[in-house]
């Protein structure tokens, strides 16, 4: 409990948290160039939203205890990759490539992880482009790199995120395994639905 | 042209887009206590976002046109009921209409018009229900009925209309013909996971 | 602290936040109007800014318990003007009584109370003027009047209130007392120069 | 004209307006760190408010006829300091400087000018800190340097230029004159109280 505290203060910190959101801020307006530069060679929209949280101190217990970690200011920094977060949605499922490919190009941020589940869903269906990112946070003469998890998903599997966060709330451990089994399926559902639209897309191009 | 620039002066009085934008503030506060109410009785969120705009000048001269209208100021606020417009977003296809009862259900504001594009889907595929409403707009003694379009429409159905946005985009008129046809195609498609969401929340609901 | 916790939950309710946020939504887009208004009569912007917020029940437990009421909702409700406040900034001080005059001629609102702290400053030194206004709220076939507390103050009052605000506080009792006549000085030297920033003004406004 | 089109091409072009857009978001997240840094050393509030412009293609081409130069797109980004500009309001005179000095202790950045119209007024009356900065904006793996122009003021100062603005406005020439002369009196009062609450606050601390 006492750790709890501690860890809560620091983490309340506004040097802390400036920190986190300093390199938030860096990434969304990359992502806004990012974009343009698509958009311009796409001829069409790339991004259809951007969002950024940064996980509060509860939460950040929370999950260190789960993952075995004791409740410390330094486990939660250095164990931690999502304590920043971004999300990207973007509108046809090609497009999540084409902007972690552009992440991945620019020089000055450090890519430390990458996880592709659209080749490979989650067990619960899944699907998207995660990239743990170390970014150069500079303040005087000092430079820190944070950390912050960027989830690059298209505008159909955000569908299916968000229904599935409706849906599997508050349902109990024996429901709720039957109920995931059913959305499972319904993400195969929306994944061709996604890649129908890109099909239908591409051959409107090449008209 | 003008008749356009004298159209264009009164329209961008401050006074008229204030008192459009008094209008669709008014309507999404009252949005507001709608989704504290259904979420409440639902418990569930109902509405997933919510947001608004005032046609410009420019786009209102060229409707009158295209309806055959004289472009005059009087014209544009009596003949047109999207001058102000309000889109609001759902995550299930029954939302729509709980949405819809509510607004009805308001006892100060008319209800001009009404069209149930879910039931009788447009030509396009398009699905959502449109609502004319008459809101009183009050300064000093005096009070006028402002009209705004309220469309309500399902996530599933907001991904459909924003996708087609996409891609009919720029096709001239011979392509765009069996875009269309493939497009509404897709519309069906979409309709059908729409609704296949809903069964599965209602059976959850039920367990 | 079980009364507490019980108005903290009824206070935190969405529909009862909601309608006191519907009720500076209305009053706020209203005073867009007068601001649009009274800027094209004196043919210079009035209004320089505007915000709102809504008392946590933090706040308002310890004002009940401070005036010597129970700490109750109805209480709450019906005892505190200023669960709802919006507060207005104007340019020079007459804009502060064409304000005021406007809100008192809007209709629909009815004007609870009237304090002007212009011509009757504080004991602190504080100016400006506080309208309670009580707004129609409709809710389906319902209408409950809320109450909402605008103050009104001119730009150089704003400046003095945030320099007092920073200056007070921290200090103890014995020191305050002396702080608090200094800066009471302060305010004079502030109100002169606004008063004659305005006569300038006019000046101005005659060549 | 035909020079000016181009250049308001450029100027739109997304990728540019978006480079200097990405220097600002970097300059006002490390502005919050400063904020954050000199407020817990101070234990007040240091920053008041903070705001960005991007100049529009319109005025860039006013500004370079009015300094003699061909209106294109080259001279506009080389020869104008001011296309990006950041305003930071802050309570007191003295904070100016501890800004000031903390962006110029910031390694990434260069300074490239710095004007102290606080030590010497302009004509006007007009009283602030005006530092050039270059920061340095990646894409893919190459740096430009972007500049940016901050303007560095103390409330007291932010009310004289505001109202100072709204009485110049739509003078003639012949009268212009004799008012400017006044106003620059009055900058010399606000600067006074300025410094009288500065003072004040300095003996509240010695408290």
């Amino acid at each position: 409990m006492q750790a709890e505290n501690l860890l809560g203060e620091q983490m309340e910190n506004p040097m802390v948290r400036l920190s986190y959101a300093y390199a938030t801020d860096l990434i969304q307006a990359r992502l806004r160039l990012i974009n343009a530069d698509l958009t311009e060679r796409n001829r069409r929209q790339i991004v259809r939203s951007m969002s950024s949280r940064i996980k509060s101190a509860e939460s950040i217990c929370k999950k260190l205890v789960k993952k075995g970690h004791a409740v410390t200011f330094e486990n939660a920094v250095s164990v931690l990759n999502d304590i920043a977060g971004i999300r990207v949605v973007c509108y046809f499922c090609d497009d999540i490539y084409q902007i972690a490919a552009e992440l991945q190009r620019q020089s000055d941020f450090r890519i430390i992880k990458k996880k592709d589940y659209v080749k490979n869903p989650k067990q619960s269906g899944y699907q998207s482009i995660h990239l743990i990112v170390g970014v150069p946070v500079t303040y005087r003469d000092q430079t820190k790199e944070m950390r912050v998890e960027i989830q690059i998903r298209s505008f159909a599997m955000d569908y299916w995120a968000e229904l599935d966060a409706q849906m599997c709330y508050k349902k109990d451990a024996g429901q709720i395994l039957h109920v995931e089994r059913e959305i499972r399926d319904y993400s195969d559902v929306i994944a061709k639905v996604d890649n129908r639209m890109l099909e239908l897309r591409k051959r409107i191009e090449e008209m």
